[in-house]
This record gives C-alpha cells, sequence and structure tokens, in this order.
C-alpha cells in the first residue's frame, strides 16, 4: 500500500480535539491552521459543537466528506474504540501520540498488540504509537506543533522527538537547508522504519534520508530497502542504545530491542548507509549529502589561511580514511604564481597571508586546486567570511565576490566544497552566500573535516557497488531435499539439534568436502574404520544428548594401534553413559586426525533485529581474548565473504606471515558462502557452530559442527 | 629567570612602529592604546619622530627610561641588529614575530640558532619566532592586535594564531569565560612549553593551562613540569601532527618535530594532563576544568526531558568510561514524587513531561540527585531554557529560578553540573544565569558529555596521583660504578654495542636474576660449561661485528650431548667466519636452554621530543601483527610499570586464560622497573632491546639482550 494517504493526507480528523488551548487537540488545529495546511480539517470531539471556527463531530464516522487520516490525541485506553469509529469512515490512516504502549512493559506490549490488530481488521496503517506526530512541509501538513520548520528536501526520520526537534532547530539557525517530511516513528508498531524507506526513496521532494534510531523491529527487511534506496539517495543514519545503560535507556523511552551494535554498524555501511556516531554531526552529514556530489575520488585538498587549522584537518581527515595527496608540480606552480614566498603549496595548502589584502585570492585558489584531476573535492578551512569583520569593510565584498566564484565552481566541476570558518556564528554575507550556492559552513572544524569524509565515504560507496548484491547461492533441489529431510528426521525425533554427522552432511550436500568420518557401534566396527582411513584417528561420542562431548569425556585424540582404538572406544561409551545414564546414544565418530592447521572459528546465530548474522573469526586467543571477531548479516556476497576476512585485525596471519605460506583464503571464503547458503536453505536452523575448522595452505577441515533447530522459525528470504 | 618582566612587562619598545595602518608596528600601538595598556610604550623607527603622539626612538637603546620587553615587527634579517639595541639598554625579553626560521628549513635553523644566541649573549628571553605574538590581559598588555578578548582565568599557550583566534572567538561568543595570558608560543626557539608552564602554575590569575600543541622541543622537561603544574590546576591539551600529512603541515608551519604520537598521548595523561582530541572539545574542556569542582568518584546522573537525548549521551558517557549507577531506591522513591508516573528515574532520568508546567521541577531533580552521595556529578540535557521560548514567556521565569538554584547546589555539594541545551544559541536569560553560576552549557549534545568526562578523568587522576611519582631506583652507587665500567671498555674499543654476556651483566647488577651463561673460546670449554650446567645448552656467538647472530649461523639450540656441543662450537665459529671474514669474535656463550614460556619483547630507544622511552608487548604475533604494545616516558614508577602492562589487550594471556595459571608479573613489573633504572643510569644507552624475555608461572628469563650506545648523549635526569 502507498503511504501517499497518510503521508499526503488531503483531509485529517483531529480526534481529541479541545478548545483548551494547552491541550494537543487544540495546538493541532492552531498549527494547522497557522501553517496554512490546503486540505480540509475536521474536529472530532463529541463535546463541542465548533472549534476555532471548524463544525466539531462526535465521532469520526459522522464526518460528511472524505477523510484520508486522523490524528488522534486521546489516551491509550480510547484507542480501540476510536479506531473502529475510523475503520468505518474508510480513513487510511492514524497518527497515535498517546505513550503507555510497549515503551512500559508486558501490559503494554499487549495493548499495543491489540491495537494493530484492530487497525489491521479496519484497514488503517499506523504511525507510532508514542509519537511526537509527523510533518508534510511541502503540503503543510504539520501534526507535530513544532511550528515553522524549514523546508527542504530531506526527509527526517526519528524515534525521539526532542532529537528531531535538535536536528530542526539546527537545521533553522546554522544552515539553509529545511526537510520535506518528519515522521515520528515511535513504538512501530505498525508503519515501520523500511515502509517509511520505501516513500522516501520514491518522493520527489527528497533528495536525503536522514534517520535517528534506537531499535528496529524489522532490521532485516530495512536492509534490503535501505540496499535499494542508498543507490539512488544517501541515508544518514544515527543509532543509540549501543551501551548497555543506553539500551535500558531506550527500552523505557521506545521499548527498542536491544540490538548488537557491531553488526547492525556494519550492516548498516555494507548497505551504504552513512553511519554517524556524534550527534552534532547528524544534520551537517545530511544537509551536506543532499546537496553537494559526493566525491569521484577520495583524494582531499586543504586550503588553508593559517598553520594550526590546516594540521588539524589533516590528522582529522586521516582518521576519517580520507587521502591528502601531494598537489601535481603544475598545480604547485600555478599556486607559488598567486601566492606569497612562504605558502605552503605541497597540501595542505596555507595560504600565509596570501589572501589578508585580497579575499578573492581564495577562489583563484580553490579554482587550480578544483582543475587538478586528482583533487576530488576541497576543505577550506580557517577565517574565510571574516576578513571584513576582522580586517577592513572592503574584503567583505570581496569575500562576497570569491563566494559566488566559488559556488559556480562546485556546479562546473561537479566537486563539492565544505568550508570551515571560525566566524560563522557572526553570520557574514560571504557565508549566507556560500550556502545559497549548497556549501556547506562550519564553525567547529571536526565537523567540517566529518562532511568532508561522509562525501568520500557515500562517493567510495557508490563507486563500488556493483560487486555487492551478488548473492552467489548454488542451489540444488536435491542438496536442499536432503538437507531438509535431515532435519525433519530430527525434529520429528524430539531433537533440536543436529548430530555431528548429520551437521557435517548437511554442510557437505551444499559442497563441503567430505571429511571421511564413519559413525560406528562398536570398537570392531572402529578399528575396521580407522584401517579404511588409514592413518591417525579421532573418537568421538554421537548422541543429541551429549553436545559437550569433552566434558563428558566423550573424544579420545590421535589414536594410531587397534589397542588404542578398542580402548578409547569401551572408555567413551563408558564415560557417556556415567555422564548421563539416560543418554541416547547413536555411536562413535571415527574421523582422520586432522593435521595441524591454523584455527578459525565460524558461528552464526539469529539477531533480534536482523535476522540470520554470521561470525567469524581465528580460534583460540584472537576469538577467547581479543574478541577479534567480524559480523555480518547473512546472506552474504563473495565480495562480503573476502571483506568480512579481511575485517578482523589477525587477517595478516591468514595472508602468512614472516615468509610463511599463506592460509588458503579462497576456501574459507566458499565456506563462509556454504554457511550462508545453509542458513538461507533452513529457515529453522537457529545457531550453526564450525569450531574449529582447521585451514591449511591448501584446503580446510571442518574438524566439528553443531546446529541447533528451532521449529518455530519462519525467516523472510532475502 | 622568573617571566615576570617578559609576561608583566611595565614598558614596551615597538621595534618596526609604522605610521603606516596596515603595518603590525602600526597596529601594535594602536592596540595597546585601545586596550588601555597602563605601561610605557614607546615606538622605535630611525625614520619617524613620532607616532600616534608618542616620541619614537631610532633605536631601543636611546630610550631614557627602563625598558621591560621589546616587541619586534622587523624582519628575520633585522633582527641580530635589534638584539644587540636591546641588549644594550638591558631588556629582558623580546616578541619576535617574523618567519623564516626553523620552519622553513636548514637556513632558516641556522639563523634561529644564531639569534638564540645572541640573546643569550645578551640575557634577553625570546617569545617566537615566528608567533603571532602573546597578551597579558589583566594588565591590558596585548601584544597581539586582537581586541576586546575575553578576560579571565585560563592561560592559553598555543602553536598556531589562528588556533588561539578560534578559542578566543568561541570563548567571547559562547561563554563567559576568558583568559589571563595568551602566548603565541611560535617555534620555540628560546623559551620552552614547560617554562611557560611554570609561570602560569605560579600565577595567581590563571585556574586552567589552555594549550594547543604541533610538537615539542623538550616533551621531557615539559612532562616533568606538567607533573608538577597538574596537581594544582587543570591542563588542557591538544597535539595535532599525529598523522604523517598532519606532521608534513607542522613542519611547514612551526618546524616542530615529527613525535611518537602514542607515546606522547600516554605519556601526557600520565602526567595528569587533560588530552583532547577533537578541537570543539578543546575550549568547553577548559572552561569546565578552570570553573567547576572535578568529581569525586566517577559515577554521573543523567537528567532529561526526553528519552532520545538520554540515550545518546548514556552511549557518550559509556564511550568516555563514566559510569551511570542504578540510582538509590531512596532516590528513586524521592523523584517519583514529584514527576508523573511515567518518568523513568533509574538513571538516566527522564521526567517524562513532569517539568512542561514547571521547569523549577528541574532544581528539585537536581536536588534529589546531588544529595545522592553515589552520585558525583549531574549532566542535565534536552530543551532546558527552551521552556519559555518554545511554550510560555511565564515558564521562562521558572526556568531563571530553577538556575538560580542549581547555581547554588554547585558550591553547596560540590558536585558539578553540565548542560545541554538545544537552545543554548538563542541565548534565553536563564542559561546566562548558568553561566554566570560557572555551570558550563552546550548545545552540542555531545561537547556536554565530554566536559562531563574530563571531570571525571581529572578527579580521578587527583585521587590516585600518590602513587604515581614514586620512581623506585635501588641504586647502589657499585652497581652503577661498574655498569659504568662495561660501558667505558665498550667505548674505549670504538663499540657502540655492548656484546650480549656485557648487557646482560648490566641487567644483573641492577637485580636481573643471574641466567648461568658462560662464556667460553673452545670445543673443550662449551662441553665443560654444559656439564656444569647441567642440562640442554644454547651455543651463540659473541662478536661486535656480528647483531644479528641467527642471520650468521651463529645460533644453535637444545644441544645434549658433548658430541653435539663441540659439532655445534665448530659449525658457528666457522658460519661467523664465513658470514664476515674480519670479525672480532669474542668467543661463544653458552646458556641454559630456556624452558617454554610466554614470550615478552622489551625495548627502548630515546624519543626526539620526550628522551627515553620504553615499550612493552608479548612476542611474535601480538607485537608484530597486532601491534598490541604499550609506551612509557622513562622512568617509570611501580604503578606505572604495572599499568603498562594491563595497558596491552593480550594482557588476559598473562593473567592466565582457560583455568591456566597466571604468569608471574611481579618478576616483569621488576623487569620493567629495572630496565628504567638501568636506562637512567647510563645515559650513553641510545638502545635497549630484551627479546625475547620468557616469563613463568614462575620467575623469567632474558634469553637475549641488545644494548645500543652512543656516547655523545647526554640526558637530563629525571
Amino acid at each position: 500500500m502507498s503511504l501517499d494517504k497518510i503521508l499526503k493526507a488531503k483531509s485529517v480528523a483531529i480526534v481529541g480535539a479541545s478548545k483548551n488551548e494547552t491541550k494537543r487537540g487544540y495546538q493541532a488545529i492552531r498549527t494547522l491552521i497557522d501553517e496554512r495546511f490546503e486540505g480540509v480539517i475536521y474536529p472530532v470531539n463529541p463535546k463541542e459543537e465548533s472549534i476555532l471556527g471548524y463544525k466539531c463531530y462526535a465521532r469520526v464516522a459522522d464526518i460528511e466528506g472524505p477523510v484520508d487520516m486522523a490524528l488522534i490525541t486521546t489516551p491509550a485506553r480510547s484507542l480501540l474504540t476510536v479506531l473502529r469509529d475510523c475503520g468505518k469512515k474508510g480513513v487510511s490512516g492514524a497518527v497515535i501520540i498517546a505513550g503507555g504502549f510497549g515503551e512500559t512493559g508486558v501490559d503494554g506490549r499487549e495493548l499495543e498488540q491489540k491495537v494493530v490488530e484492530v487497525a489491521q481488521k479496519n484497514d488503517i496503517r499506523l504511525i507510532g504509537p508514542n509519537t511526537s506526530g509527523m510533518m508534510n512541509l511541502k503540503d503543510h501538513l504539520n501534526l507535530v506543533g513544532l511550528r515553522q520548520a524549514p523546508e527542504g528536501n530531506i526527509a527526517l526520520l526519528s524515534q525521539s522527538g526532542n532529537m528531531a526537534l535538535t536536528l530542526i532547530t539546527e537545521a533553522k539557525l546554522k544552515s539553509q537547508k529545511g526537510f520535506s517530511y518528519y515522521v515520528g516513528v515511535g513504538n512501530e508498531a505498525d508503519l515501520r522504519f523500511h515502509e517509511y524507506l520505501e516513500f522516501f526513496r520514491k518522493d520527489k521532494d527528497t533528495r536525503a534520508i536522514l534517520m535517528y534510531v534506537e531499535g528496529m523491529r524489522d532490521g532485516r527487511k530495512f536492509l534490503q530497502q535501505a540496499y535499494k534506496t542508498t543507490l539512488e539517495k544517501p541515508v544518514i543514519l544515527l543509532k543509540s542504545g549501543r551501551s548497555s545503560i543506553g539500551k535500558r535507556s531506550a527500552g523505557s523511552h521506545t521499548g527498542a530491542l536491544a540490538g548488537i551494535s557491531e553488526v547492525a554498524r556494519t550492516a548498516f555501511k555494507r548497505a551504504g548507509i552513512v553511519v554517524i556516531k556524534r550527534s552534532d554531526q547528524l544534520f551537517p552529514a545530511a544537509e551536506t549529502l543532499s546537496s553537494l556530489p559526493p566525491m569521484k575520488n577520495n583524494q582531499v585538498a586543504i586550503l588553508a589561511d593559517g598553520g594550526g587549522h590546516a594540521t588539524i584537518a589533516a590528522d582529522m581527515l586521516t582518521d576519517l580514511g580520507v587521502t591528502m595527496p601531494e598537489l601535481s608540480e603544475k598545480t604547485q606552480a600555478k599556486l607559488k604564481k598567486i601566492l606569497p614566498a612562504a605558502a605552503a603549496v605541497r597540501n595542505p595548502v596555507d595560504v600565509a597571508g596570501g589572501t589578508d589584502a585580497d579575499p578573492t585570492v581564495f577562489a583563484d585558489c580553490a579554482d587550480i586546486l578544483l582543475k587538478d584531476p586528482h583533487v576530488g573535492g576541497l576543505l577550506l578551512v580557517g577565517l574565510f567570511g571574516g576578513y571584513g569583520i576582522r580586517f577592513a569593510e572592503s574584503l567583505a565584498l570581496m569575500e562576497e565576490d570569491a563566494a559566488h566564484q566559488m559556488g559556480k565552481m562546485v556546479v562546473k566541476r561537479d566537486k563539492p566544497i565544505v568550508v570551515h570558518s571560525l566566524y560563522s556564528s557572526e553570520r557574514p554575507h560571504a557565508l549566507h552566500l556560500l550556502r545559497y550556492y549548497n556549501i556547506p559552513v562550519y564553525d567547529s572544524l571536526d565537523i567540517a573535516c566529518k562532511c568532508m569524509g561522509v562525501l568520500s565515504e557515500y562517493g567510495t560507496f557508490l563507486r563500488s557497488y556493483h560487486a555487492k548484491a551478488n548473492f552467489v547461492f548454488n542451489w540444488r533441489s536435491k542438496a536442499r531435499a536432503e538437507g531438509a529431510a535431515i532435519i525433519k528426521k530430527a525434529l520429528e525425533e524430539g531433537r533440536n539439534v543436529l548430530l555431528e554427522p548429520e551437521a557435517k552432511k548437511l554442510m557437505q550436500l551444499h559442497g563441503a568436502a567430505k571429511g571421511g568420518d564413519v559413525l560406528v557401534k562398536s570398537a570392531d566396527e572402529a578399528v575396521e574404520a580407522a584401517t579404511r582411513i588409514g592413518r591417525s584417528v579421532v573418537l568421538k561420542i554421537v548422541s543429541p544428548d551429549i553436545l559437550h562431548k569433552s566434558d563428558a569425556g566423550g573424544v579420545r585424540l590421535n589414536l594410531a594401534t587397534a589397542g588404542e582404538i578398542r580402548e578409547s572406544f569401551e572408555d567413551i561409551m563408558n564415560s557417556a553413559i556415567r555422564y548421563n545414564p539416560d543418554a541416547d546414544i547413536r555411536g562413535v565418530l571415527v574421523s582422520p586426525m586432522a593435521e595441524k592447521g591454523l584455527e578459525v572459528i565460524i558461528g552464526t546465530k539469529i539477531d533480534d533485529q536482523f535476522g540470520p548474522v554470521i561470525m567469524f573469526g581465528l580460534g583460540g586467543i584472537m576469538v577467547e581474548i581479543l574478541k577479534d571477531v567480524a559480523f555480518r548479516v547473512l546472506p552474504i556476497s563473495e565480495r562480503s565473504a573476502r571483506k568480512m576476512m579481511e575485517d578482523i585485525k589477525s587477517y595478516k596471519i591468514l595472508e602468512g606471515i614472516r615468509g610463511e605460506k599463506s592460509y588458503d583464503r579462497k576456501a574459507l571464503k566458499n565456506l563462509l558462502l556454504m554457511v550462508s547458503e545453509v542458513i538461507e536453505s533452513y529457515p529453522e536452523i537457529e545457531e550453526m557452530d564450525l569450531n574449529p575448522v582447521l585451514v591449511y595452505q591448501k584446503g580446510l577441515a571442518l574438524v566439528d559442527a553443531r546446529i541447533i533447530l528451532n521449529p518455530e522459525r519462519k525467516q523472510p528470504k532475502w
């Protein structure tokens, strides 16, 4: 369903309309009038005849004309009645302001569920509950009560009314940009982040999407939608609730689920979302990305009128992964011609007083720098805009001239300029002009650098995207049918765990090499199996009731002789029975003793918000002590599998250190893709653990595999 | 020498005084007049009779009265003459504005050296060169040309004129704080950071010291001074030039040396300096620390009028190492009494509308929170200050009432309050009042959190300081005399390297356990030594000409039998001669084969800015691949030695993982202290490498030791 009837509603019922000026039901109508909403307003309140000159209706169903949307300002307990009433009238959507739902605990969650059910039955989509409202600034459909928010082309999705207020205030006071829409997402009871995202992707008035998120009900669908959206429009996002106290706070605020923030961060970035950590960089990043061309390469020139700012900017940009190439000799020569001898022209460029008498020299320098094909963008830092204030008024006019020139340069060269000016808060006209030409100006050097950083990040994403979304599945119906049978059998036996041989078989169906394991029932069979294997073997107990085999004395390594094997078989069986007399023992697995190799751990689990996720790391200390692991939301593409390996700090060990040969990263990449395919094929898999996998110079061995099932789970297909 | 005559000069000569309004020599006088300097001004220019009504002198020596200080605005080439002239007059100090010295390359460095020599000969201390000048705001001694800088009690030391301008502008526009002094440190040719620091430590008008640093000529003396200073006054510092481009930029700006920034960061922190990374947090941190009591514990309460800000603040504070304890039941009960049912009272506290009708409730909450003994400080986030703007004017008066109450609370409870208000830039009176009471207010939530963070950090430093400066040296004159003799012998032989037995001997003199090594000259002696050792041995070539013993085939491990030992001895000698026929071979070292243990690496070197520094890490992958190392400036205290071990991520391995016993951290700590003592004892040591050291459950073994000498080096005693 399109959200047009809701976000572009032409007629709005205000349920809980009031004559009391302190009430939301009064303010909503007053705001719509003041902000000049051109649609129709219907106050609804059984106790009033009219409000602010509008006829007042007892119930929504009484309204004569069509009603697209209802703003419901009445308390939680009244909602079910109101929604049924709206249903009768054929209202398409409702904004529910009231709190007291999912964010308050179990009772609230139940009520929320009930509200959604009634809404669905009545074909009504809900914004909220627990929201400050929504605004469509173009149509002056303002259901928030915040007036004179600046109109523009940034769509704002926020789970906090105060953060929305913060961002809107910032836009108004510090930029010339504004918003196409604001939606207070609230508890996401019905309408979810991904649905708004799709609306904004298509909306022609929206050029960038700015999001404040505490938690997501359906991170997986959001990611799918983000993949589509970020190719067309930048999405800028801050997710709070990273820390434990932050999660507690988010929980009591929007009832948001605690998320694995490392997963979220990587997943968002992978989908092309610009993830912001500092709240004071959030609006600037959106301002910049909504109005400037992303960088075509990663290389920035810094133009400064003082060494200190240049040095700090160089540090900051380096931290952000932006490079500052030494300028070409040709470019340096051109700069030298117009700057004093003391100027630094390698990059950063320090004009060394060369602009003191004539600030248009800034524009000349900018022109030279942007013409250099190696320069992808320009960061101007220092006093620009303040020459007129600080030195002589006549210089202000030259600054304005320079601003006009630089503004046109951005369009002509299709390269961004970002400006830091310490005079920004004094609002000189030259800076106003820069902003008019879409060049953002900040008084924080750090924020200016960050904006340059996001232009580089988003540009890099757009250039590298082509390779990202190719998920390589080798679906073979036979594999899936056989695999499904293995799982079915386990579930039918009432097990929520696959036996080691079953788990390994499942992996083999999807391409893993056979390991030569044999399941045996007696010591004789064990000896026979070992003879066929033809080298030292490992014996492991196989029982659905014994998950931690070593703890149960169920593992014996490196057995060579028939005597050792017989003795170990008996030991294992005895230990298992001692460990759990009721254990259902299926036999003993005889496997070839794996050669020494590099230990790797691969695991998957189901994240509350993002569905299946995969973890990868090197075994032992690297994972246990140093937590050197990489996460991805599944499924993963070939590129992601590779990137995932490269993401861990100990990747260099895989590459081979101290002249050693490298380990078989291709085999490892294929294994990661296999895991992705398996998880995607069988929604019943709740958790998988390949621990350890031994990687060799050539090939690898799955030493152990564990799969936990959950028959209830249904996962949405990617 | 006291800097009083310079920084509190009562009489100033302006050398290069001018009637041309665009010249620095005019502006300087104009500024002194406008800013009402109460001392005496002497223009110096041979071509003028008078300037701005002041009698003009041809030379400084011509001036009748005493002259404390000269501001020299003439170019670099004129300096030597001017300084000699100043010398004749008995001038105490000079500010040298001109650039063209150390920052421009070799010729500039030479000229700079020459200038310093002439100044020293004439008893003149120099500020600069390559500086924007200095200001003493109390005495209105303004030699910068920047007018109406706000006066206050923050002393500003900056190596960038633009950064000084940035900080002063920020103070003026966004705070009610100001500066006692500004010194543009420039190239530090003569007067250095630590000398200014000592002046400000004693200065009664200065309560905090704010520094922007690109590089330091004498980081070691600065650190020594910082240890003294930070106990009395907070020092807040941003060091740029961390990245390679940043270093290039700093080099061309102030000729600053590239520093090991990791060393600098740890060293500064250890000395109690508050190190800031983001330039937009620099002034706020100083503002906060100059006016609020540091926190007595690490525990903050967040008070918010919206969940979003509270959640973000909780994340930020967690990142900064600040904790947010759940409030006591008593405190929660008190809050519940005055807040609506929907309010969150565990911490963060969200008033949930409880302040909408009466913002004085903020003060009531603050009072309850600050009374809680577990709460060390309060962070108020959200709309405070904006109730009057956003809702009703009458609320503004209540906000003012709340501001008065909270201001008094800070004094009464001796606990800090920091405020985030998104209405800060609209300058409501309530926020003005808060600042009057020394409560800082920021419109960036991130900056407000950072300020809370620095109050916690500085408080923690002050509480934990007592243990820090106790350097434990077991100076024994005998050890030092014997050690010095070893070094002397090597140097006399023309060697800049100690042989392995010499290096180990040196360590033993300072307390290291004897390893049982024997230096032998023949295979027979080797066998005999091994017999005495009584277990497997290692043979290693000993030659000042063979540093990399393994490369020269000079090492044989794990030799048990007499035959093996004989054969290996011959092999080693032959290989050594093949490797370097001219090598001066002193024999072969027979050592007991070390038992397996945990490999550790300890190294020292001389940092350009900080003198001797020590590095510590676990051997192998941890150092080589993961760069998991800790640095300290030497000497180190017992606490530092311990902290240094704890600083590495792989510390948990030392503690013992997976039920293993822990390694002997006490022995390791003592070894670090020994190294510290050795380096402190023998200034000729340029580099030391203990690689590997094997650590055991009990004790450790120095398997190899290498010491490089530099007879030229003289190190200042700590």
